[in-house]
């Protein structure tokens, strides 16, 4: 009968700073006070049972020095804790505490922490605006372009979440001094990744460099930041909702998700992910894409960053086929990959397609071979 | 030691349109084989217990025949279903069922179940499209305009959830004619609202045609669905947010939403609704922003659509005037009201400002006398 059209078309500026250095807090402090975040004066601090006492209590006491309402969330460290319970357990403590649409939230932790507590900020009150305090390797390299948010679910990694972009993060490389060894080199794997496929320069500096790096030297630590931050705007910004070039950020991925599942989270995902790009490595050659040395030295890589290039005796390989069909490039009940071309590069299989598919038979052999 | 900046400015066009008419299931079916959602040919149909079997199977059964894979995911009917533990129960049905982000959902019933879906789609996979097949008076009134998605928690209505907005509504008016007699009149309380807050033109229109619109004739029926859209898209246009403006459709809704939960949803949301427009036009006269005969006026038309216009005497007054403390219009731990000006009008405190302190003493005052 009638037809009503609501029109809805407007610019959306969700334009943010990524601010890299050493011990922010008293900056993060200053921003506030200058309005990063406009009028508002309450502040939910959301971190994990490690980051706590690291860093999170001494951001929250310069809060409240400074006038503000704020109150700490602390939920159990570990990727087992970004699932939707965790979420409404922090949502009901913030309702408890009295927490309206009028707070920002601010994470301060690694990619779990700013994974979770950017999808609560994405929903609270309809949403909230939030903060990134980064203070792992992997958050750095991981969670501060792109704005995806999400957590897992029994069936599926990152499989609910939304898209939500903070309002600024900060990289405080001083915090990775206080990382376990584990979690560097974990974090490296992404860093890894960024280089293998979009810049050969940058991997040249990683295999000089490796030491500086993992002995966090300042000048190294300064360049990796940046650099992943760099590598990752250029894809993101390109495709947002990752529709076809964004896919490249899942080299390794396909079997580093699937192994970081079926060992149960007893790897990390960084160490999943290095598994993951041996294995793609493996694949590319085999495809024809890269050379036998060139493949060889993204696995010396890897070890030079202290990761693992195999896979552990205790995963059952059939099983980790099996999950491989979860993978979210899985397309018709098919495989699919990302490709690496040299070093520094992507296979384009066809105009904006960056995944090729891959039969089980292929990911069979590949994975029996590391 | 270094800034980047992440740019991301963008145009967003989210308009959709809305189609009113009779039966309209098969012009739903036509719009997706034309690409109202694209390439997409996956279904997920959500809906309640009782919708299922009046509209949904329906529809699902012509999904089908027109070759799309579709499933249905029903939860029990009601408010009481209006939350976080329904939406993780139909995410993992839906990733049960293989849904992954090639999916769409098509939101059948009420305003629960639009709610309910609008916020599913929006995280599910961290965003699908989503389409409101509107089967209720209140759903047309309420939710096809806004975007507004959430669910309930125990310490909060509706302050979980996110700006959604679908692909396109469907106000199916024959589906108004299974509609409980209960239904239909509750129904009536925002539409009622509407007519208050922006038009005495349209408030006349439903003193001389209450009979024809309860008995759901065609014209009216038509006439009140597209000035309900109207006016809501008229004030959310001008505040997408809902920072000022938007307020204004809080009109009876500050007493209106604590009665219906102190109630424990004996009361419909609109039964509630109605009550707390009777509260806030008695606050208005108080406050010399209406005259008694416009006061009654309200009152009378209220009545004629055969909602309450008195408060229950099962609800705990002291109860009611502590739940009000909940509304999301609290600032410093204070009330805040919405105020009618005359027939047709809201009164706007300050340039942008359309919500007013109010005493407890004062809330007590008006919860006395109806």
């Amino acid at each position: 009968m009638g037809n009503f059209c609501v029109e809805l078309k407007k610019v959306v500026d969700d334009s943010y700073e990524i601010e890299t250095g050493f011990e922010l807090e008293n900056k993060l402090i200053e921003d506030l006070q200058n309005g990063l975040v406009g009028n508002i004066k309450k502040f939910a601090v959301i971190t994990d049972s490690i980051v706590k006492d690291l860093y999170a209590t001494r951001i929250l006491g310069l809060l409240n020095d400074a006038g503000f309402k704020a109150d700490m969330f602390v939920f159990e460290a570990g990727e087992k804790s970004k699932v939707r319970k965790t979420k409404e357990e922090i949502e009901d403590a913030m309702l408890l505490k009295g927490f309206r649409r009028d707070c920002c939230i601010i994470a301060v932790g690694g990619g779990v922490v700013t994974d979770l507590a950017g999808f609560i900020a994405g929903t609270y009150g309809r949403g909230v605006p939030f903060i990134n305090y980064a203070t792992t390797l992997l958050a750095a390299a991981d969670a501060s372009v792109g704005g995806k948010t999400a957590v897992d679910t029994p069936l599926a990694t990152n499989l609910i979440g939304l898209f939500n972009q903070p309002e600024k993060v900060y990289i405080d490389i001083a915090t990775w001094k206080t990382l376990p060894e584990r979690q560097i080199y974990s974090g490296m794997s992404e860093t890894i990744k960024h280089a293998c496929l979009a810049s050969s320069e940058f991997f040249n500096y990683l295999e000089q460099h490796m030491e500086q790096i993992l002995g966090i030297e300042k000048d190294a630590c300064v360049r990796i930041a940046e650099e992943n931050c760099k590598i990752k705007y250029n894809v993101v910004m390109k495709d947002e909702k990752e529709s076809g070039l964004r896919e490249v950020l899942n080299l390794g991925h396909t079997v580093g998700r699937a192994i970081e599942t079926v060992s149960d989270y007893r790897l990390l995902h960084g160490e999943a992910v290095a598994i993951g790009l041996v294995a793609e490595v493996h694949l590319s050659h085999k495809l024809g894409y890269m050379t036998e040395e060139e493949m060889n030295r993204v696995v010396a890589l890897i070890e030079k960053a202290k990761l693992p290039v195999s896979i552990p005796d205790y995963i059952n390989r059939e099983d980790l086929v099996k999950k491989l069909y979860t993978d979210k490039k899985v397309r018709d009940g098919k495989l699919r990959f990302v490709v690496q071309k040299g070093i520094g590069n992507v296979v384009e299989f066809e105009p904006g397609v960056f995944a090729t598919f891959v039969s089980e038979e292929q990911a069979r052999e590949i994975i029996g071979e590391i």
